[in-house]
């Protein structure tokens, strides 16, 4: 059985829907719907066989269509997304989840109420290198995780509706929370307004995510950067990893260096004594597999088996009020922010 | 004529100086003194000229000593360094100044009494990349400097008497001092203890920077890293640069990229409207001179002609004012701390 | 006017081809002819609109065809090539233009004689580092060009019907040829099998073509390397490039550096007096265009206007010829073929 | 017991041999011999204890020095070499050997029959990266191995006496010589000459060793090149080695990558059947041991043991050997010459 699907947006990030969806034996691309017919013009190439129009609400009542793929800008998703849950759908969205906390519980709410799947389209965890690196650290071949180090910066592409903030971190955070399966306790995080004279859209941002037990995760997105990185350090008590997802082929590199601590009473009394062990380095084979295809099937899976995925609305909530959390902090001045509180929604 | 140097410490740095005075043609090594008989008997091949001791005392009173070089651990730096300016040497101090802005006040204050040249080893400082920067900042070849982001990160060297910031940190805080002739009106800082379980010695922190304007300086610092990074970004309104220290020969890149905003008060309710900018790259050569060589010539000439050194005992003071209250930051997990207060020497 | 083409073969490459006639403005693809149904089907959604068949008279007997593009092995290529011309079409061929130089030639005059286009798809020839690299040599700015290394290995795509020399170095050949605008004197190549039990298909080759005047170009083309590179190295009197076509924006790198030589009677007793001159490295920016698409525009713009294609059949003649004498050079283990003899045809 | 060491040339190697025979417990320096007393006082500082000397005679005459180390212009090598075998003092001579297969066999002859250890710098044998290359193919991880391919290429630095060939190449051909243990069946090779305008000292050249079985060996060395590359390539038909000699810590990657032929009759037909075989990269650990060090610790252990060394006089006639006849093929611009003939001193 295919999944049915209706594409809603077709700017930058639909046409990579649409594609995926049409290659993908488990689902088929129904409709395509956007407010501006040119872009609906250009879309029909990916796709002849899939309807194209302006009318939303048309689509929402189509019986023939099973999910709604969301890919319009951020402030639009809970909108969209609540609208197509009540005409019974399936929903995907594209990261991040909502605009604000408030939004993604209400998708999440409603979502539960209606048994339907809600997902995030939180791409990075279904790429082969995130699942080499969660199935490193599930192994345990890292020890203790002592720091996550997440670095992506590039020269734009500049949003109209978020900042650097909202626009690259969705990516590092899912990465983050995917790999460790534990919620930060604070975050803090600055920001800085170069481009943008009114002074309101961020475009460099550092985020810093604290946990119980001194386990620090700290992030750097930046707009504006002459060059681009794409760096990702896990550090462990046993080995440490670094995620280049620049590298063509050799994405993940495990370290085998790590120090050894000798504190005794006497020691301390003049400072720490540690000595190096320094090893081997190894670039475990990553399949060459396209994250995206590897979505959209997990996606038609979980419709079809009514089953939580991966990244489903709780995962993307998180992701959310992190992200929320942290825009707060930025408007403080880097204040710290606690995420202790408990969620209204219990997803 | 030859400056005549005594050389205090004869563990991680101080071979380094002896080496450098010994080459220069401007400085002469007259003594190096340590506590530690065995060390003394390892320098003595670099300059079997000098005389060895562990009579501190003795080096201070000698008369035939102009100046007098300190490489000892950071807490003692303030003790050594004011003994030496009340014997009249001139001191060099390896970086940082001192372990507080207090001891800091102290040795500026002694040395502008007593008309003494006081001069910090920030190596960097002399280095023809950091120069080569410098010279392209004070063209305007960058514009408006918008951000720094720095990264010095590798597994090790622990330092016994300071924490990974204390260690690192001063090398990057001093590059920026110069670059930008300009005070951070805050500071914010995190950190993180691994490796010492009194969890009293931070191996991994982070640093923020805030000037007026906008401007933002970051800094990452980390002993705990599996792969060493020195990498330094300068973001301009015009151009970028990235210096990469690691580099064997291109070191500086300056990138002809950036963003051209095109902010109206129609567009500004949608958002902000950018373009980019994409020009070539350029990589100036950087001579091959060793740092720490023009870093003893510069002294040399500094107390030969008592002219005030670049790296002098008022910069090495802002330096340690921004390491003292990054530190309180950490402390305080991340709580801003103003650095506007006047200092209490005006040096 | 748009160039009606009909692309035959569609397995590795003909898709490509498909996909860029179709973006193109200027040409449409009216059929697609292959011998194999199944492939037919999968390059159908390309370009749903052309006609697909696996009868190759049928398509060359339609008179709403302008061009045909042959993207089949290298064998056939003759034999399908001489078919179109004769069937009044102009004619755009796969590198190598053909598997001998008595076919090259066969297809050259016929073009000639019937005033059709003939063009080969040398696809770097129309990539923008190339060009800019084309601009640079004719501007002058390398000076008198000593040396040209190229570079071209990694693990597989192993071919067919084609060794790694018939495969991979028509690439360097062209940008070589495109670049010097000269005629090698003479051609050595070695080679090896190793995946072949046979030994009739190499896997790994060194080719060096001789200049007069002492311009040396050196060819390695492996497809048994565990990495990838791609580095073309052109040594010049003024300045240097390395062009490594795997970087994703710096492609180019001009090194303004050099050797400066002092031979005088005297010296030349002892040998030689040399001196370096070490300045900047300028990487210019390079357009991100598709080659593939420059390159269909190319084609569409001389069939349009009976102009001469840059890659034309003469072109892909000379390419040819030295792919057969380096093939003969390496049947006879290195032996030099002498490359001044004249070409039967004069096209 | 310290073997007790004369140094015979102070210019560019020599110091090296000085610093290093200085910091090693085994041996001692007893006397370094220069024509030219500036050479002389400059490297005195390296060894305060060490007379220096132009009077060659005297040296020799010495009871009290037990060998000879050779660091002087390569014509020179087999005189020097046979004064000092014949005044009874073991020899380490800098790479290589000699300047031809004449003078090498005299030496070879001379050390034999006096029972004295002759011994060649070949200073890579005793690098880490090349042991643990070494170490790898011994145990049979690369399988049969396909291919070598080496580029040594550099700005500089002009010899007065030798060209690049007999310059750089010793390098590559030790490594291959020691890694491999077998001869090559035959020799070719090319050359150009751009500074030199008497057009007598080649600065580019290319060559390729032919073992039975189908192993090629490669090598370019370059002295013209605007980018420095030391990189070593063995292809095996199990695992495949890159050895970056430029890379701080990572010198050697082992990849576990190959093709996996099948090869039929049927098969054979229509050409071959690859397929490939994608695995992890290894980094392998590599100590960060000086070579220098070793080199002459081995030395010394070969002169008081009375055993050969692993790069003793035969080990650098043969290197010799295919430089002599290298040379031959690149003065017959690129004719094979054959390597089999039997040498005339079997050492």
């Amino acid at each position: 059985m295919q999944v049915r699907v209706a594409v809603i947006g077709a700017g930058y990030w639909g046409p990579n829907l649409i594609r995926n969806f049409t290659a993908s034996p488990r689902t088929r691309v129904v409709a395509v719907c956007d407010r501006d017919p040119a872009r609906l013009q250009r879309v029909q190439a990916l796709n002849p066989a899939a309807a194209t129009t302006t009318d939303l609400e048309a689509v929402l009542g189509r019986t023939d269509i099973d999910a709604i793929a969301i890919a319009t800008p951020v402030h639009t998703h809970a909108g969209l997304g609540l609208a197509a849950l009540r005409a019974g759908k399936h929903v995907l969205v594209e990261k991040p989840l909502a605009a604000s906390v408030a939004q993604a519980e209400e998708l999440v709410e409603e979502a539960r109420q209606r048994g339907l799947v809600l997902m995030v389209d939180h791409t990075f965890l279904y790429s082969p290198a995130v699942r080499k690196l969660k199935g490193l650290i599930d192994a345990d071949e890292l020890g203790e995780i002592y720091y996550v180090d997440s670095v992506r910066i590039n020269l734009g592409l500049f949003q109209h509706d978020v900042n650097v903030l909202w626009d690259l971190a969705p990516h590092d955070l899912s990465i983050v929370d995917h790999l460790l399966g534990r919620a930060p306790a604070s975050v803090t995080a600055f920001g800085a307004c170069h481009a943008d004279i009114h002074k309101q859209t961020e475009d460099i941002a550092y985020m810093s995510l604290d946990y119980d037990g001194g386990l620090l995760a700290s992030f750097h997105v930046n707009w504006l950067s002459p060059v681009k990185i794409r760096q990702f350090i896990v550090g462990g008590s046993k080995k440490s990893v670094v995620y280049n997802d620049l590298e063509p082929t050799e994405k993940i590199k495990v370290y085998d260096r790590g120090i050894i601590t000798h504190n005794t009473d006497v020691e301390a009394r003049h400072g720490i004594m540690v000595s190096y062990r320094v090893g081997d380095v190894w670039s475990p084979h990553i399949e060459q597999v396209e994250p995206l295809q590897t979505m959209v099937s997990h996606f038609a899976e979980c419709v079809t088996r009514r089953e939580r995925p991966i990244s489903d609305g709780a995962f993307g909530l998180r992701i959310v009020r992190i992200l929320e959390a942290a825009q707060s902090s930025i408007k403080g001045r880097g204040q710290r922010v606690n995420l202790l509180r408990p969620l209204r929604v219990v997803a």
